[in-house]
């Protein structure tokens, strides 16, 4: 049975975050993608709540395809829903879930922060490095890339479906925690002098401004990592990587 | 004096490799990274041989409007030779060189290796990084993104005009290399087990299939970043970055 137009209309106006908002859904695209949410759908927190597939990927996806009741349609359908001009054999609806983050939460573990972090490809990596060094959470402040951004989902390699992300004031949290606050900063301490610490909070901001005057008041500890060279920054992804590769060797598991 | 139709037609012709090799000339737009290039002029690698302004950007830039020759243009002129949909108010045209590479030169300092690195935005952050840790050279291989794409100038912030990058066939010139060819894998030693060295180079690979085998042949030492979590691998600046920061760590400057 082919899609109806308003099935189509709404499948499309997830694209825009004021739609996906008022509906509660969001898209993902493209065979890799799509398997890796699935893959990691054993912590459940993002069911898929719609799979639309072609017949080839149906074939392919047996599993995924029954136990999600996929619906098959044409290329030209996929064509006329997908949100890119080269559509892939798979798009999938989910069920957005806003995490709320508990009083006290960050005071337990490592918690990567982003202040402003706009650009949706470096949130998405972000996540992805959250994910890599095993930490327990990420706060994002509400003027980040929207977490439910398709280049957020994709940029983080599934690592979107796996890592706890959380959007809040992140100065008034901040300001609430026990445990040390670090931002990565130009100016501050040598992240190579770092003491081991198991609880702590880091904080990455902007591409262009950095971090906010608000949340720089929570900060307790600056730290930059060594510059040898000529380049004025490193991205905040590359900086917040390097940070928790220190914290990691000091602390292991 | 108004552009002619074959300057214009010149000046589009540039965003194709094809065209930019056949002219040995390529482009830069926008305010932030012409002006980053100019600043690092003092190294003098790459002279701007040409640009193209608005009024506007020729009053606020007197210095180097002056001693670049730059031809004013108006905003439609601009439209029409910008390779972007919105165009900026300067675009400047360097002239290609290609730096050779000195035989027995990777044995002298730090060297970065970029292997198959397709992604523009990849190669040019590789570069920041490479400056950053004030790396000594950088080698891709033919298939890495163009060194003169628009796309790896800009991701690369300035540090296209800092950082002396060759192209070179890679596996030949690490098979004459003397000193350790560290590359970045998924399964190495641990990176935060490194002893300290002065001269040798790291290597990476592509985001989707890793190092070549030719490239891998030649590899001395697998080193890999610890994971803690569920992430698949890290993205390929991400890791070179973590590397470098365990070598600067180790030797300082």
């Amino acid at each position: 049975m082919p899609l109806s137009k308003a099935e189509i209309q709404r499948l499309r106006s997830l694209r825009d975050k004021k739609h996906r908002e008022e509906l509660g859904l969001f898209v993902v695209e493209g065979e890799k993608v799509v398997a890796e949410i699935l893959a990691a759908g054993s912590a459940q927190k993002f069911f898929f709540a719609e799979l639309y597939a072609t017949r080839l990927w149906m074939k392919e996806n047996p599993k995924a395809a029954d136990y999600l009741g996929a619906t098959e349609v044409t290329v030209e359908e996929m064509v006329r829903i997908s949100h890119f001009p080269t559509p892939s054999s798979v798009l999938a609806v989910g069920t957005i879930t806003r995490l709320p983050l508990a009083p006290g939460a960050l005071d337990l573990g490592l918690t990567l922060a982003l202040d402003g972090v706009q650009d949706a490809g470096n949130v998405g990596t972000l996540l992805r490095i959250a994910d890599w060094f095993g930490l327990d959470r990420v706060v994002l402040s509400p003027d980040c890339a929207d977490l439910f951004h398709q280049k957020v989902i994709h940029a983080s390699m599934g690592s979107f479906a796996r890592v706890p992300a959380h959007t809040a004031d992140l100065a008034a949290v901040l300001a609430q925690a026990k445990v040390p606050v670090l931002g990565c900063e130009l100016e501050g301490d040598d992240v190579h002098g770092l003491a081991a610490l198991r609880d702590a909070v880091i904080v990455v901001g902007s591409e262009g401004s950095g971090l906010s005057a608000a949340v720089k008041k929570c900060v307790t500890r600056s730290v930059t990592i060594p510059r040898f060279g000529g380049a004025e920054s490193l991205n905040a992804a590359v900086a917040a990587a390097i940070v928790c590769d220190n914290l990691r060797r000091l602390t292991g598991r």
